[in-house]
């Protein structure tokens, strides 16, 4: 993809993976972050049963879980290096059952702000060859600035 | 609560607590349904490092999970014996941090209806004696008659 | 009501009212501001077949706009006296025709806060002595500090 | 674009156009509907003193009515020729101020379903050459099988 952010922070890549490395919850759910562009995240995670609603889909709100911090990735991407990151808010559509081998969540910033930025998500299950749009996510993150370090990341 | 709502299935509880179950992200969270009345539903479950964010607190994601289930069963408990439940959508306000010894989501219908139903969560933090309101949800619900019994439930 | 929230600028009634009165899109739907409360507020407005859909309701849209100007409003009334107003986001939930004689929003504060307020709304229709929900709204705004006053109110 | 999606009803777009003729808000507005394809709508209007909020922008309650009724039409393309349609909820993001010449308003079909629909709508602003993203919808859409032909279109 076209690199047409502008990245405030050069060190945005580690400051990335740094984060999503202490979300421990993308541990519980056996996430990996598999690429960081400028306002771009890509994160997967296997199919598991632990992670089930009752007809064995993933859960919708593990879907979203794994597509909140692609889409809050892609905003941090973007910002300055003392910055904090707080979702706001998110919404989700839920258009096929979360079934398939694995699981590609995308997050892409759609409109960066310097408090507010805007993220659209998409989550697709994979079987095979084959690849599924399973939901959609667009949520509002906001840039915390906080000199204390302490939300830093 | 009033009992305003009138319920298709005199065996409603055990319907909700059956599918509630078979959710095995449940399990994998540590939830308990400990309140199933027509048209609401309570949750509960406690803190663990294991489903947190890169600050320690709950991820919103996992937050949006339990009240997703909270709404998805306040719905289910006023659908007829036969009838499959999904989630078609659903938006979360994150207002303040999910940090605590343990969290409460509340479910209530707040319009049912014979395809669509619409119902609003709530999570609520708890330390000691405090409660606080971490997030608010809306959802969408929807009644799937499916005849084959492969989703009911 | 009870006037849970604290009030830090004591012209708030009449600083709501100026900014609603110069809202022309409120004139075009002939609405009124009824109620202004800390934190709550009530707009009203009559049907008219120039701001209907194909079946002769209220067009959603314009439920969304009565519906947005109560929940900002009910933010604002919150607001320092120096502060502007943005809606970030909102939803809407469309759970009746809108087909009444007349309409009534209300937009409460769910969770005051510096920057991001988060309020609720709902519009109800009125024929003759019944009052039925028409939609629900969930929204997001922002405080800005704008010292040049060009955005205040 | 591409025609990806298969269109059941053959007048598909006079079908659209005589629905959003009916809408007397549209011509409120001073709308017109500019482009259909399957599964896309357009819709334009002029700036209006008598659309804005207290800053002279367009009201984004207006906003969401125009790229409401853009994202309805859009789906409405694809349904069967008696259906009749519903918007269950949508979700705006309101990205810049409204202010501008001209606004367009762009539907598009993210999901077409038998029972349920999604779309996404954006909204730009043009001013001499430019053009500027203003708002983004995602919409929820439903498919009404009414035999009476009181909701057809």
């Amino acid at each position: 993809m076209s690199n047409k952010f502008i990245v405030s922070d050069p060190n945005y890549k580690q400051k990335v993976i740094n984060s999503f490395n202490r979300q421990d919850v993308m541990h519980t759910i056996n996430a990996s972050i598999v690429d960081v562009q400028p306002g771009y995240v890509e994160i997967t995670f296997p199919y598991s049963k632990s992670l089930t609603q009752q007809h064995d889909f993933i859960h919708a709100g593990i879907v979203s879980t794994v597509v909140d911090s692609a889409c809050g990735y892609s905003a941090f991407s973007l910002m300055p290096e003392e910055a904090g990151i707080l979702t706001i808010e998110f919404k989700v559509n839920l258009l096929s059952p979360a079934k398939g081998e694995w699981f590609q969540a995308i997050g892409k910033v759609k409109k960066p702000g310097r408090t507010i930025t805007v993220s659209e998500g998409e989550l697709y299950a994979h079987q095979g060859d084959t690849r599924k749009l399973v939901a959609t996510m667009v949520g509002t993150l906001m840039t915390i600035n906080d000199p204390s370090g302490q939300i830093k990341g």
